[in-house]
This record gives C-alpha cells, structure tokens and sequence, in this order.
C-alpha cells in the first residue's frame, strides 16, 4: 500500500508508535519513582563508568513509510530466480490464507514459548499435529517440537547417539551424500568433543569403520536413492545408531526411515510451506524410537489433563532431562522453531495425505520426465533411482550450462564434480523445459511426459498410511482451515491482547511495518545457496546491519550467523576457544560462570569441551568480586574465559563489571559477555568499551523479532577485532575458515533480518537510547509500585533496578502457603502472562514490561498484582484456607463458571472477574492448572539451572 | 511471498478450496435430498427452458499461485505517480498496524451488516467512533455511518434539503467550485425529478436565484478558502438549507460547516488513511443539524440498552424512516462503506486530535511554502487563501508544465483553465522542489520555509475542541492501537469463525488470495482521475471483468461504475428512461414490481421519476402472471419496466420468467432483473438469453467481494446492447453522455473489483458453475433436514429451492408464543448468526449456505436448529413458559452465567452450551439481547418493504 510513498519527515514518529508511555505519564512515572528526570535516573541506574562517552549515531531515522520505499528498493537489489539448487532447500507454495493468518497475525507470531500450557492450547495443538505429522512421516515413535536447522539436528542427533551407541568408538560416520552444510555443521561439532568424523560410502565403507553411529542422506543430497537397509543393518549389527536425514516429501511416496531400521531422523519441514528466506528461519525436526524418548533434545509437547481431568496440552518435561548431565551437557538447546513448525503442521493440515501424496507425485513425474530429456540430450543422470533431484556429469559443457540456465532466470547445483537439478512443488513443465535448454536440447514436455515411467525403486516405496488423524482431514476448504487457524489463536494470550511481562525474554512491540517485507518474493524466495550477486538487496542490508549492531556494541565484527542466543553463545566460545589455539594455548578449557547466570552459558561451555567453574553470587545478587578473583587467580594458566550476563539476570547493573573483565584478562581469560539483557544497555552503554571481547545479541528480544510462540530466534554475535578471524565460517562463503559453520546457513535466519534492520532504520540513535530509558524507567516504576507488596529482591546501591525486576513472595509461603504457581496461574484470570517464574532465584517472580508497554497497561499489571496481594491476605486472615482458595484454583475456566453446583468458598465472579476484570473482553483460557509438578520446574528455558554444574567442575 | 512462482498445474485446486462440501460430501448430500446426481437436482430446480445452451467458457482457470503471479503483472502496467490532482482524492498513509489487523483481517472483512447487534458490538463502535469524529468536526449534531462516496452524498443532501426547504422552488444552487464529478452526478440525480440545477458563485450569485438549498465546497474545488458565512446566512434567511461539502482534514484548523451555520455537512472520509484505489472504495460521511435527523439516509449507530440495562450499541430505526414515504422516496440507500468508515475511524483514534491537526499543518505549511515559491517563480496562485490547495493560471505554458511534472513522475490537476496542485500528507520537500522545477525554477524548500507565513484566514480559524473522547486518546501506541482493534474484532461473530446464513446475502467465502493485490500500492495508491496510461493494468482488468461478466449474463455491455446493489437499480432503471425518452416515449413511467421484490426496487424507481405498480403474488410464492399481464395491460401505452428477482426472492426458480419477459416486452416494456441471485444462476442460465433487458450484479455477493461489516459493495449493470448507449456516463471519461455519471468515480470503487476478477480468474467457467451446483445442494440438503422441523414455505414444483430456502416458525408462535427473534437471538447462543429475518415474509428465516459452507458445518447449523425447535416443544409442553425459556432470554452472556444468584427454570449449561456448544471455543456475545421493539423491525435492508409503494401507485 505504501511502497511508493514518501514521508512528510516526521521522523521521530515510529518511535511514539515503539514506545508506550506519553511523555504526560513519563513525567508522573518519574514522580512516582522519585527521579528527577530520565537523565537522572539513567544516572542513578548505571555506574557512570561505563556509560558510553558520544551519543549513538545511525543515521537519520526513517518514518514507516519511508522505511518501506527503502525496503522495497532493497528488495530489487534481489533477484528471484528458480532455484533448482536443491541441498535441502525447495521452492513451496505457502497457502495464502496461512500466510496471512499465521506468518502475518499477530495472534501468532507475538506469542511467548508455551511454558504456560493454561493460555498456549492453540499453539501447543498446532505443535502436537507438527509432531504426529513427523512421527507418521518418518515412522518413528517420538518427535520434538522443531529444531534449528538440519544441519544441526543432524550434530544434535550425533551428541544423541554418543551417549546411547554401544560402541566406545569416538568416531561417526557420514555419508558422503549428505548435504555439504551438515556435514561442515557436524565437523564444527565433533572437533572440539574430539570425535572423528569418519566420510564415506554407507553401502561400502560401514564394515571398514569402527563408529558409533552414522548419518545417512534419504534421498541422498546428489538426489540418488538407495536402499539404505544394508547399511543400517550393518550399524545395527554391532550396536551402532543409524541416523536417517529425510525429506519429508518424499517420505510420503517412501518406506519410512523407521521401516528402513532408522533409530534416529532428522531432516527440515521447510519445503512443507516455508519461504526459502536465503537460509531461513525453518523448522527442522528429530524423531526417535521409544527407547531414546528421554534423550531427545528440544521441546516436546505432551497430552497431560488439567485440574478438571480434561485433555490438556503441555510441554513434557523429559525434554530436558538429558542436559541435566552436568559436565556431560553437549547440548544446549533453548530456541525452538515453533512459527515454522507451526506453518509446516498447517500445510499438512490445509493438503492432507492426499494433497501432499500428490504433490510428491507431480514433484517427482516432472523430475522423471526431466531426466527422460537429459538422457536423450546425452546427459543421463548419475543415479537411475530418484525422488526430485538430479545429478548429472556435464563435463567440459557445464559452464556453459549453468550459464545458459542463468540466462533462463534458473539456479542449477553447482557440485564439486556434477550439476545437481532438484525440482519441488513449484516447478512448471516450462520449466523442465527451460533445463532442456540449458543443456542444449528443444524438447516437448508433452510428449516426454507420455512415455515416462517413474523411477521409485518397488523396494522403497510406502506402504504405510500417513496422517491418519483426523485433523488431517477436516480442514479442506479454506474456509474450515481459516477457521480452525482461528480457533486455536483464540486459546491462547499473546501480544496483541495483553501485556507479557516475562523477565528476561523482553516481550516488546513487534511492529507492523517490521514485519511486512519479510514475506515479499524478494526476500522470501532466495536459495540461501543463489550466486551472491542475486542477493545484493540482502548484502547491502547485512553489511548496514553489521555496522549498525557494532556502533551500538563496541564491537568491531559481527557474524549473522548464529540461530538462537544459545548457539550465538556457542560460535562466541568457539572464536575464544579458536583464538587461544592459534596462540598455542588450548590448554586454556576454563570457563568461569557465575551462579546466576542463564542456564545455556554452562551448557554451551560444555559443547566446546570447556570445563565450568561456578563463581558465587553475593547476597544482594552481584557476583562475588572475591570469589571470582580467587578462582581466576587459582585457574590463571588455564582460563580461558568467563562468562557473565550484563546486567546481570538478576536485573541490576553491577557496579564491578569493569574490575571482572580487568581480573579475567589479568589471568590471560576472555569476557564473554551475554548480550541477553543488551536491551538495557543500547544507546546507554557500549560492551566492547568496558572490556568485553563477545556477546551474542538476542534479535528477536532486544531488535523486536516476534517469538513466535517460541522461535525463529537470532543470536548473531559481536566480538573484538582479535576475535574477528575466529567468528563462524561457512562452505558457501569462506571455504576454509579457522571455525566452522554453527548453522546450515551462511547467515542464519536471514529473511528475519529484515525486522531488525527496519526497527533501527526507524528508531535511529536517539531512539534506541530512548527506547532503553523507558525500558528502564517502566521496570523501576514496577519496582516502586510493588515493592510494598511484594518486596522487590534486587536493587543497586541507589535503589534502583535495570530493565526488569524481581519481586518476591517466597515470605508469603510461609504465611499463607500461597507458590509462586498459584500467582503466575491467578495472573491469567486478570487477564496476563505469568512474568518469568523462579529464575534466576526459585520462587520468584521477574517482570520485564520493556518500553512497548504504556503506564495504563503497566497500571492494570501492577493493580492485579496488588489485588493478588490482598487475596493472599485474606488467606492469611484466614478467610478460607489456600486450598480452598481462588489462588490455588486458578486459572478459572468456562467449565468452571459453567457449573450450575457451584461450591466454593468465593463467588463465581470473584474468581473469574477479580478486581476490575472485563466481563464482556475477558479472555478465557481453555483449560485449567495443568500439571501442578510440573509446572513448578518450568524455569524460563529448557536448560537446567546453573548450580547443577557447580558440582561437576569443582 | 509468491508473487514469483509459478503453479504446478492443478487448475481445480482453488475450486476445491472455495467449495465446502468434498466429493464424499456431495454423495451423502445428493442421498439425502433425494437425487441422483448433481446433474438431476439442477434438472429438478431450474426449469429447462432457462438452462443455458453452451457451457461457460472463460479460460483456462489459474491457480492461486498463478492468479497472483499474473496480477503482479497487471500490478506492473499500472505506474504509481505522486498525484497532486485533488479533486476530493489525496494521497494518504494508511497506518500498517490498521492496514495489516483491519483492512487485511477476515475478522473485520468478513463481517456482515450490523442487523444483529448483538454479535456487531465491536464494530458498531467502530462506527460509532466515526460518527463522534464526523460530528466533531463539521460541528453537527448528528452524523450517519458512511455513505457510498462525497458525489452521492451531495445528491443524497440535496434530496434531503428539498424535503425540509421552507422554499417550494423546485430549484438547487450548486457552488461552481464543487468538484466536477459531484456536480455531474447531482445533475444525474436531480433531472428525473425535475428539479433545476444553478450553477454560480455563492458569494455573488445567491441572492438572484430563488432555491430550495445550495451546496458549497469548503475549501473549494480550487483551493479557495472562502469565508461562507454571508453566503450561508443568506440562504437561511429565506428558508433554504444550506449543505456544505468540507474536507476532514482541513476542518482539524477551521471553523467548522456547523459554526458557519450550515445544516448539512458532506464529503469524504478517503484521506483519513483510505488508498485512494483508482476511485474507491471509500467512505463519504454526512451530517445534520439534530432538527433534520429523522431524514438522515443511511445507517446511524445509536448507544441503547441490552436486557440487562446494560450499554449496547445498534442501528438505530430512523435511519429509514425517511424512505418510507411512498411514491416520494428519493433515496434508496442500502450499502454502507462501513470497513472504509472503520478504518477512517481508527486513523482518528491513532492520530487523536493533536496528531490530525499536527497532519494538516504540515500539509498546509507545504502548500503555503509551494504558494510562495510559485510567486517567486511568476504564477501567483489565484486564491491568497487556502488550506491545501493551490490553483494557477500557467496560460501559454501550461502544456509544457504539465509534461514537465509528468516528467518527475507528478500528475497536476488538470482543470478547465488553471493548473490545480494539491498537497496531502505524503507531500514531502523534495515533491514541492519537483513542482517548482515543473513550474520552471530551481527554489530551495528550506530557504522559502523560513519566511513563509501561513494562508489560512484568521476569521476561518478553529477555536473549537475536537475529538475529545477518551477513545481518542487512548491508544496512541502501536501496542496498544493494535489490542485495541483485537478487542472490538473479537466482539464480533464474522465468518472466520461461523457460518452466516443469510437468505439474500450470499456469505461465501473470500478467499485470502482473492483479498491479497488489492492492497499493493499499483492497485491501491491511484488517484481515479490519472492519466488513462498510468491506469493500463487496471483497463486490462476491467475490459476482461466486463467480457466474462457478458458471457456470464447473457448481456451485451457492462457497466463497472455502480457502487451498489441498489445503486446498480438506479443505473439500470436510468438506461431504461434513457432508452424511451430517446424513443420519443419519455411517457413510460409505470414500473412494475412484484411484491416479493427487495425493498430497494421501488425505491430506485421512484427515484427516477417512475411511479411503481406492485404485483401481487401467488400462495406458493410465484408471481401471479395474471395480475401481471393485467396490469401489464393496464398501462399498456405507459409501461416502462418490470423488476424482478430472479430466482424469487422466495428461493424459487419460478417456471414463468421467460412468459412474464415476453409480457412486458409486448407492452412495450423493459425487464429489470434483479440480479441479486445470480449466484443461483452463473454457469446454469444467463438473464440476457432468455428476455431480461438489463441486471446489476452484486459483485460483494456472487463474485466474492467481502461484506466489510456492512460495504463496500459493488453493484456493476449488464444490459443488452440497445441499452448499451444509456450507461452511466462519467465527465473524467465519456464528456458528454445519455446518462450522467451515478458515481464520483467512473469506475466506481475500482480497487476492489480486483477481487472478483481474481475469484473468476481462478475458478473458471467450470468452477462457477460447480459453485451455483453446490449452492443449489447445500440449500436443497438444508431444506431437507429442516422441513420435519420448520416447514420449508417454498418450493417448485418438483420440490425443491434454489440457492435459499424460507423456513416457516410461525405457526409455533401460536403453540408456544415464540418468535422469530426468540430463535434468531437463540442461534447465537449456539454460535450462530441468524440467517434473514422476517425477508421477504414476516416471521420466517431465509436460510442461504453457501457453496462454500462444508457438510460438517451446514450439519452443525440443522443440528442447532432442531435442537431449538426441541426446546420451542418443551415450551409447548409446559416446562417452562416463553417468557422464562432460554429461547425468551437468549442470547446468554458472561453477565448472565456469572451470576451467583441463578434463578432461570434451566440450568447454566442449558442456557449458554445447549446441545454440542463448545465451552472451550464458545464465542460469547459481549451483550445480552438488544431493544426487542426496534429488533423486530430490523429488516434485511434499510428500505421498506414493498407493500408499502402498493397503495401509492394504485
């Protein structure tokens, strides 16, 4: 609508729209916390040490429209070819109306991670479907929820196997027909675990190999298709786990991996409706026999019965168990791909068997058909078996091909040796026309068509029924799918209905402007494997983006490429662990981490083969400066770094930060800093200025990528310019780097990108920095609100807190018996996500408003909150016990309200309408308290707590 | 997304999406309605005299994917220029977060007529938000809910005016600077009727004329800001009214029509966020002095009450008071703008006060600053005061100048004499920079900005508040404008969440795809009086709309212009005076008019001077064709037309149509055939085969242009080709015609009809033909399962209906004193909208599916309406009476169920989940029943019932 218009320059527009509270209640919030102006409250908030010494400088900002116009012209800097490149990536048809009624609501992609089952049903049933659709796919018994990309579920699928192969070996074996980025992904992986990747021919070269277990490509990335059952017998044979990387389309016409003798699949569901994005974001997916349930990694949602004995979905706790291994950890999972899982679910839902069995049909009768020309044009393919893709040897012509075919508009796979031709959903009779072409030949689709048989060998073809269920097959009109994407949002609270105060996980604006150029063609549709100049809109986006994410920084580099804030902390210790190598130091494995740190820093120090050290933290929450003092000085030859959160999870800038990173450099360590909290700091204070050497940046907290409901995450990472040559490498791009890939793709999630670079392109400097003043003065006004009911836990020397804070009604247990549960679950029937429960400190609440939210909704939080307090009190006053109380029975359902026996020892309403609730907008959640056990080790993300690594490296 | 791929061939794909029922469904279906094959139900229900020889041909249907990969290319033959044409069009920033969340959301689009109050309380306040803001800045009293567009309003005020006047001149002063197309369409609509237009300048040529009114423009056409006070005082001292059309915009600074003593205010609300789309659609709005409110056209939203006392909103009755004067009816409005006024409505509460106003400086200082450089360069404007607006005389360089504008890709206006530059929001520097260059000079913008001074007249200025509710200042950021438009979306029951059965209204689906170009910016951001060059893309589109709409009908010419169903009447009902009075039979003025007939049939015709004769029909519903001939007879020599609905307005193919054409043909007559139910025809018979003269076709209906909550619609005429020369004309296009324009647009509202051509482009000809099939079967089963229940009133005569069916309650109100509002009220309880009430038969419900509703759903809604008519027996059999059945007390709220003191004769469950209710997923209506009174005389239309023109023509 607004592409082409220009904007009357009032640029500071975007930022009002960002920013919740007016400047009228930004005065009266600084009365009522007792600050002068926001200057002095910043003064009072951070140690003047550490503010930044010049204003952030990014250019003049944008308004919306204009930020469009600058899209768009970005977006045809981008060039939309056919991409046959193939490699794990093909071009598919989002239905329009889960286009615009997933990708584009709201209502989805501003959800939080279901850790709160009770307002998640919609999303947790949308997920449920994702994995029935996996487990049917690939005939397994369980799948998680989604992983980051294919090429590390299949080094997440190797750390599984290590720990349940019979076999002592510390080698694994690849196939040499899997895609090159996995295999580049698992090398990064294995190398630092001192695993040894053993690359071959499963059909030839198992018997040879000692190993543990071994991934195997079906269909083979060339696209040839081979009866994997002798090789996965062979595995079997001496107790070794056979790992299956499957494509989910073609699953549909073959014997499933769990049929083939496959223990473990893995694979992406992104050619099931997600837009190729030159990389991502996707969902990819694991899925395993019984006996490894418990090791699976990621989220997996379970069917559990809520406080009435109703179905009711949930996330299964077992998910996490296998980090629970201490200084064993080799995983660090936390980010899920749920908008995409979720997308990918609902293409199956929207086609069912059928429609998706015909799909790979016509998908695979076009590539028949192409390889009937090509033979006759003299080019036959390496592999008679095959599924959509094609290699083929063009020797001294392919030159000349691939050029011809560029001249078409058309991407072909450029392999080491063959060209790789993979067709998928879009792909036209014209075309496989085209390709002809290419090679040289003028031949009719018609006519081939006529005389082509298929080429799925007999021995593999499905037998078995898929997508059984009948969601699966209730959906076909799309009128019924709107309808049933509309129901399931309408479970569940997210964004675009209420405040979501989740401490830590900084649930800001998701603007609408950020989110329209994700799904243009021009930024949808790239192979994230086009030759660069056909993606220079994106180049030119990632080169300013960079620039942008260092001057807020200090740092002096940034990669894109890292999935998640977890896998961001990863590549961060590769490059110190990379950087101590080169310096003939890698005796340097360890790794200081305070005690209140976020539960991925151990995890992620353990994937890099670094041993954990626990620093203690101080009664008011600051690390113990001493205690860090004396373990770096006891650790000194050997550190390699430590790690902190700034400011720190407990909520508070510490006053010592620059005296830690001093220490830590002292004994020759790296300072990790996690970026987590960076949105306390943007505009207020730089890392890489007080001694930082890394961090990760949480895009989609601090730069407004949407949760989607618990993924795409970003975590790209900044470091100094000693680091630099140590940040992620990747086959595409570099060749050989000193670190490998951490992901499939070169730069990430790049279509997601787009978010961030629009949100700094509105908000400029001077915004940013304002956005993390009201930031922090909307948690300080919290504090001050609450603290008399619920004594606020952390607070600096002056009284104040950082962007969240802590409140604590651990005392009111003893008085009253109410749990952190009970408010986090009485907080859904005021109509609000539960904040952040029991992290860093368990029984615990940490709020988070951020600066989206305004003071009206930060009143209506903090007025529940009291109104909660005096129900407490009324407990305590003995006006019914806390089991009899609305506390405990909450949240209040509709089935609830329903009962005409009603019996409790308050009315109807003042348990759904509590104190100043809206009878007619009321959002009801579907189901009541889920699980009360395990609910109470929800923590806020699928890592454990740090403690449990005190122990191990002690 | 997928704008750039191509399809893989499955041309019926989208015909399976847009159609409910699968291919088992239609099996079990055509079972239980007693036929054998589709085939033999259309065999039974249409007669075969009518059954069109040669199958519908219209292309090669596309897929989704191909549909909008061709519309792109349509998109790229359009070239968006800045417009600075003016004329009542302007350049406008539609805010993402309304455009994304109302404009793009089925929630708001699907949506039907608020006639159901309680299931319309979000969007009613919607409304009721418009009408505050209208009144707030014209200074009325009373403001009505949107009208088709500012020429209409203006011909509607004049109607109005010529009611009220105390002036019995049948004479109209027009101010000659209104826009031109106002002019033409108040001369369209004032010849009929006999009443003298006087064009001239208000301050100087009123006091000779002897009026009944006048219409002023303020600012004018021009620019000119002229003080009307003199000019307004003076038509009020001889009792004339006086009506002024304002700019929204501009009345953020000026004193408004109401302090300048008019009593009508008009104009458009398009710059209020509305793209400008080629011509539309967009909302008009008009308001009155509260002495003139009962005559009011159009829908007026009024606060009321609910059963429990309660605030609730609804259209309040006296909308239509003004039309129920018998032969006298002027005006046969209908259709409403409604999601146009909504998002008019939510770009004043985004802005508020401060930031409209903030709005029209800024445009007004760029024009002030563009004035001053225009002096500079020697073209002083020709007006010194003005808002932002500016015309010039550029004399012998006018053509050179125009080229040179075109040339910076800026279109001027091109008036009679003087250059016309008008200014709006999306002005920028840079484009007045471009103007002056046009004009010849290279000025710097920020030189002349600094010793500009404004041009607004000091005695014109503003001194009243505006847009003081709370509403208003509220929501302000994006976080919370977006919960905002959520909260109301979710108060409302559209079709994203249920079937809408309304007989007559056709509730089928729009698809996402259909929905998706429509806001491109080639589609949407085109002033409608461009260059015919810049709009190639959008001629493409309306020369093939126009082809296959032919081939679909039978007709010869199309005209696209007709913002309406009732407007296409007119239109028709205007060829048809066209074509006598150029036979020399200006005489013919009888209309004839069935008394089945949709309320605006005789409405249109009075409006064009015809004096309508109401034919009685037969006990089973089908017209008498004895009393027709009769009185076709009668008036032999003065017979202009028949109207008819075709199939009847009672479901019902009656097997006479061709007989009753031939009647009226012999008389000399023409057939006007309603074409409201060509959705029971497309594919199956064509009105200009077998003697039907000309139709308007509701596109919003049959082809699939949303409801909007009540407009836009879009109401095209087809006629044989003797009527082909008495089309609407339009001044932008024809100059001088026949027939005047009936729009302000002379395509009426463009933008949208990309959404009917879409809808056609991918069904095909098959395609449309199956959709009639099926909406033909899912009436024909509905009449099926709910005859044993509620008898079905009519059928032909092998038994069956059409596309609807009537279902017949009244009987019961004498065993159990319910009524038809006691089950219409009762269905939302089960999660329904009411089908039609009490149209075209008091009492009854007439019951439309839909193609597009699947069997699970049409099943959902008989099982609903036998479970009711169970509890309509257990009325009978004395469980509890009328007055204390939930039938009495329907529909349930949340008020209701919460209370603790429940003393109803059923249960809770009983009352709010009756049979098969989800709890989990029930929609709850936000208020309890609304004014029974005015509940019952909620017509499906706001025209009376025909009955009512009987006794005046007789």
């Amino acid at each position: 609508m607004t592409a082409h218009r220009k904007s009357n320059g009032d640029t500071a527009a975007f930022v009002r729209r960002h920013i919740g509270p007016s400047v009228r209640d930004v005065t009266a919030m600084l009365e009522a916390v007792g600050a002068k102006s926001v200057d002095a409250l910043m003064a009072e908030t951070l140690p003047a040490s550490i503010r930044q010494a010049s204003p952030l400088d990014l250019g003049k900002p944008l308004s919306e429209t204009e930020a469009i116009a600058h899209m768009a012209e970005l977006a045809a800097q981008n060039q939309v070819f056919t991409s046959l490149i193939g490699q794990g990536y093909s071009g598919t048809i989002l239905p329009a109306v889960i286009q615009r009624n997933i990708l584009e609501n709201p209502a989805w992609y501003t959800a939080y991670t279901p850790y709160q089952p009770e307002i998640s049903q919609g999303r947790l049933e949308a997920l449920f479907n994702f994995q029935t659709m996996i487990c049917d796919l690939t005939g397994l018994d369980v799948a998680n929820a989604s992983l980051l990309d294919e090429a590390t579920a299949a080094a997440e699928a190797m750390a599984l196997a290590e720990r349940h192969s019979q076999v002592k070996a510390k080698a694994f074996f690849v196939d040499k027909d899997v895609h090159p980025q996995t295999l580049a992904v698992m090398r990064t992986r294995a190398e630092p675990l001192g695993w040894n990747l053993i690359v071959g021919d499963p059909l030839t070269d198992l018997d040879k190999s000692d190993v543990l277990g071994a991934l195997l490509q079906y269909p083979g990335s060339s696209g040839a298709l081979r009866d994997l059952r002798p090789a996965i017998a062979a595995l079997k044979a001496k107790g070794a786990l056979a790992i299956v990387a499957a494509d989910l389309l073609a699953l549909t016409l073959l014997a499933s991996p769990g049929e083939l003798g496959a223990d473990i699949a893995i694979g992406s569901a992104q050619r099931f409706g997600v837009p190729m994005g030159y990389g991502g974001p996707h969902a990819a997916y694991m899925a395993v026999r019984d006996a490894l349930k418990r090791s699976l990694p990621g989220r997996i949602v379970g069917l559990s019965v809520d406080s009435r004995g109703m179905p009711a979905y949930r996330l299964a706790l077992q998910t996490r168990e296998q980090h629970i291994r201490r200084e064993k950890a080799t995983s660090n999972i936390c980010t899920a791909q749920v908008l995409l899982a979720v997308i990918a679910a609902m293409y199956a839902v929207y086609h069912g068997p059928e429609g998706l069995t015909q799909i790979a049909r016509n998908v695979h009768r076009r590539t028949a058909v192409l390889a009937a020309g090509l033979r006759k044009l003299g080019f036959a393919p390496d592999s008679e078996t095959f599924f959509d893709t094609l290699s083929v040897d063009a020797g001294a012509k392919r030159a000349e091909i691939v050029a011809r075919a560029a001249a078409e508009k058309i991407n072909l796979g450029v392999g080491d040796a063959a060209l790789r031709i993979a067709l998928d959903e879009t792909t036209t009779p014209a075309t496989v026309e085209a390709v002809w072409r290419a090679f040289g030949g003028q031949l009719s689709y018609a006519e081939l068509d006529a005389t082509t048989r298929e080429a799925l060998p007999e021995a593999l073809k499905r037998t078995t029924a898929l997508l059984t269920h009948p969601v699966f097959h209730a959906h076909r009109s799309e009128t019924e799918m709107l309808r049933y994407m509309r129901k399931l949002s309408d479970r569940d609270l997210a964004l675009d209905r209420a405040m979501i105060p989740l401490g830590s996980c900084t649930m800001k604006l998701n603007a609408t402007t950020e989110m329209m150029p994700l799904t243009w063609p021009e930024f949808g549709s790239l192979h994230p494997f086009v030759p660069r100049e056909q993606a220079n809109g994106y180049h030119a986006l990632f080169a300013r983006l960079e620039k942008w994410l260092c001057d807020i920084t200090g740092y002096d580099a940034i990669s894109l490429q890292p999935n998640s804030g977890a896998q961001g902390e990863y590549a961060g210790l590769l490059a110190i662990r990379g950087y101590h190598a080169a310096r003939g130091e890698s005796h340097r494995k360890i790794c200081l981490i305070p005690s209140s740190a976020h539960g991925t820093n151990p995890a992620s120090a353990a994937m890099v083969g670094m041993d954990v050290v626990v620093v203690s933290c101080e009664k008011n929450g600051d690390v113990d400066v001493n205690d860090l003092r004396a373990k770096a000085e006891k650790h000194s030859n050997d550190l390699a770094a430590v790690m902190i959160t700034y400011p720190s999870t407990h909520g508070v800038f510490e006053e010592h930060i620059s005296e830690i990173c001093d220490i830590v450099h002292g004994h020759g360590g790296q300072v990790y800093l996690d970026g987590a909290n960076l949105n306390a700091q943007v505009g207020l204070s730089r890392p890489g200025d007080y001694g930082a050497d890394v961090s990760h940046l949480n895009l989609h907290k601090t730069f407004c990528i949407p949760h989607g409901g618990g993924g795409p995450g970003m975590g790209p990472i900044g470091v100094k310019a000693h680091l630099a040559p140590f940040l992620p490498g990747h086959p595409a791009t570099k060749g050989e780097a000193p670190v490998g890939p951490v992901s499939a793709a070169p730069f990430g999630s790049a279509s997601i990108l787009t978010i961030s670079y629009i949100y700094i392109l509105m908000m400029g400097g001077e915004g940013l920095k304002r956005a993390t003043e009201i930031a922090i003065l909307n948690a300080n006004y919290i504090a001050a609100r609450l603290d008399a009911h619920f004594p606020v836990l952390y607070k600096n020397a002056r009284g104040r807190v950082a962007h969240e804070c802590i409140v604590d009604p651990r005392p009111l247990k003893t008085t009253s018996g109410v749990t952190v549960d009970d408010i986090a679950k009485r907080l859904i029937d005021y109509g609000f996500h539960a904040p952040t429960m029991s992290f860093p400190v368990p029984g615990t609440l940490m709020i988070e408003p951020t600066e989206s939210e305004s003071k009206a909704e930060l009143d209506r939080f903090c007025d529940a909150m009291i109104a909660i307090r005096k129900e407490i009190a009324e407990v305590e006053a003995g006006r019914f016990k806390i089991e009899a109380s609305p506390l405990r029975h909450a949240p209040h359902t509709v089935h609830d309200i329903a009962d005409d026996a009603w019996n409790r020892a308050y009315t109807r309403a003042e348990g759904c309408f509590p104190d100043g609730v809206s009878r007619t907008d009321k959002y009801w959640c579907p189901v009541g308290r889920v699980d009360n056990v395990y609910g109470d080790r929800n923590l806020v993300c699928s890592c454990p707590p740090v403690s449990d690594y005190a122990e191990a490296a002690e």
